[in-house]
């Protein structure tokens, strides 16, 4: 993508409406926009991560044999009032211009709609286990929206469903699950930590979080350096100060942000829906269910949270929007354009900041604050030694690579 | 993905509340499930479907240098006080829990939000031209939704915004798009007629469409069979009976789909936005605009309307979830698990019938149904000549393929 082409520009200024620190660079780097308290829209170089984060999670549930498909957005009052969730704060109402009560809210979550769809195909043993994910946007109505894409009232979720003959089984998948989770988190740049929570909403029983430490964080946490351990605050015996309940070794005090959940809901769900399954003896037996989320938009801002500087982002190379920034300087121009269509048509993609009304500082500052893991500079200079200028973002020193092995530099 | 492991079965019946063919079919064959009147859920095999229409669409709007993003879906009622489009009847509003009034509206067009966003990027004539577009779910509160995923009140949509200097710029652009649009449509087996159009909430001036002739459409057309020309009924002059205003050779009436449109906006939004450019003399001037809409759940229902025969859906290679449905009889079994395996490697998306208490003539009839291009059997009688039968889903003859060139059939 040649910069002049984009639609987007960076902006110098802190937005004066963000305090956190992912928001404001995401807008100053334009990759998202913020249309209202908690509402934003993905620009384009913002909606290519969120699409190599979504591809990622994807790739990673397929894996453990989750089947993608897509619910709807609006749900009808009939799924919420089974299981008594219709009047949860959290829920938008929706209503027609000419109707006085609501019959539909905008879906924060899929549990029921997803149990009453599965209820139609599942009615032996046989049929059990499966999953079933999707990805997509979900509505909730914070009050007070804050902490940029950490926390909107509208944002991009993973949620995975998963159905069971025994809790057993349940169980086993949810390690499966939990593997992958840490999987995911690791490929994109994320150290998260397995933390026990409480139940809320979804459960009655003990849940799992996965938890990035971050002063941003709304949630506070006690972590065993010692042994993996970490607990919630909200569940914690440990406020006292007493030791890990696993080594007894002292434990840290964190500020966090949740990433991602494991819900054992056993059967909550199928209880109230009435979705039974015939075991081998011919009994009819409640099914037993797993619900397990990662906010996908939160992981962008949470990336941006952990990997950035003064100057600006630094994407980790499995999410960035583009491999490399290509800047062409005075007399690099010809021989940039050149280096941009080759690196095209091999499929590595490549913003080239090919702008002829901005200075080499310009060009400079927007490049790190972009962040893409490698900036190339083409300039009269560097071809006189028939290279470009190379640096990683998150090192300080360059260094000149020939041009014709430009391509196995980046490929590497 | 094994049919044994697919959490989707097929049903026999026509589902009772459905009377157009696409709804049908579709749900028998668990490709979605309708949640609500005119709202509907994309099971596993109809998501594959969508994102491959999704796809062909993605890589087309690309190569017209359409930039992708994400827009919010939570409308804020400043968007639409400005165009005076808040109280059109379509829009959904959406309201906390203890609000009176509602101040969002489901996105259902997103002219306003786009040109808000664009305005804070583009301020000179060399900022332009340039389109953007989302693939997105919108929401419209059609008072009688019906026709399937046809007319949905919930459906997946791609709107494409392109901005520029001047109408002439406009025009030429809008021939891109149109060019582009004759692609997807071939690409995805339809046969779309490029249809004169009224204007409507979007515009002022003529629009165009794109009209899919089946009796389920709720349009009328006026076609001329000689020349490349047809109208709608809303703007036709023709209803009288008068000829083609080109060749005046005489035109055939049809009930028609629409599946695409293309709007000369014009300076319409510019206009309430006051979304101004500096042209090369220094003087302030509106930006001139054009939308252009796909519906693309719309396009999976009018596949299957156009591309079914009384057995089943009929999908064209482009877009079927799977290329190939394989099917294990009696004896096949053990050779059946290894021609999966190894078409699965080498990333040939095979539909593996591999359940044991299914007789052959379910297997076939299932297969029929969902629709797959390819039906492969694998029975003792065909091993017995090292072979699998194969029959093309829109033939009836049936051959013998030795297994060692099956790879070679199906990637051909």
């Amino acid at each position: 993508m040649k910069l002049s082409q984009l639609f987007t520009k960076t902006v110098r200024e802190n937005p004066k409406d963000e305090t956190s620190v992912n928001a404001q660079l995401l807008e100053r780097g334009g990759f998202i926009y913020k249309n209202s308290a908690g509402i934003y829209s993905y620009l384009p170089l913002g909606w290519r991560v969120m699409q190599k984060i979504a591809d990622i999670i994807r790739e990673e549930m397929n894996t453990i044999g989750g089947q993608e498909m897509l619910m709807q957005a609006m749900v009808e009052k009939k799924y919420l009032d089974t299981t008594r969730r219709w009047d949860v704060p959290v829920g938008f109402e929706i209503r027609g211009k000419n109707e006085e009560k609501a019959n539909f809210v905008l879906g924060w979550t899929h549990e029921e709609v997803l149990t009453e769809i599965v209820a139609r195909f599942i009615s032996s043993y046989r049929d059990l286990p499966f999953a079933a994910y999707q990805i997509q946007t979900k509505f909730r109505n914070e009050p007070r929206a804050k902490s940029g894409i950490l926390r909107g009232r509208e944002f991009i979720m993973k949620d995975l469903y998963s159905f069971h003959t025994t809790e057993g089984d349940m169980f086993r998948y949810y390690e499966e699950v939990k593997g992958a989770y840490h999987k995911i988190f690791h490929r994109i740049g994320l150290k998260a930590i397995y933390t026990v929570a409480a139940g809320g909403n979804f459960t009655v029983s003990n849940t799992h979080e996965f938890q990035v430490i971050s002063p941003i964080g709304e949630d506070i946490i006690f972590v065993c350096a010692k042994c993996e351990y970490a607990e919630n605050s909200e569940v914690s015996k440990l406020k006292s100060g007493a030791g890990c309940p696993k080594c007894g070794a002292k434990l840290t005090k964190e500020k966090s942000i949740e990433i991602g959940n494991i819900f054992p809901l056993g059967t909550k769900y199928s209880d109230s829906f009435n979705f039974r399954f015939t075991d081998e003896k011919g009994e009819k037996k409640l099914v037993v269910m797993g619900s397990y989320g990662i906010g996908v938009s939160r992981i962008m801002g949470t990336v941006v949270e952990i990997h950035h500087d003064d100057k600006g982002i630094i994407w980790p190379e499995t999410i960035t929007p583009y491999r490399a920034q290509l800047i062409a300087l005075k007399g690099g121009e010809t021989e940039a354009n050149k280096i941009y269509s080759q690196l095209t048509r091999e499929k590595i993609d490549v913003l080239y900041d090919d702008r002829a009304d901005k200075t080499a500082g310009e060009k400079f500052s927007d490049a790190d604050l972009i962040g893409c893991p490698i900036r190339l500079v083409v300039s009269k200079k560097t071809l006189a030694q028939n290279c470009a200028e190379l640096k990683k973002r998150n090192e300080n020193e360059t260094k000149l690579v020939n041009i014709d092995s430009l391509r196995s530099f980046l490929l590497g």
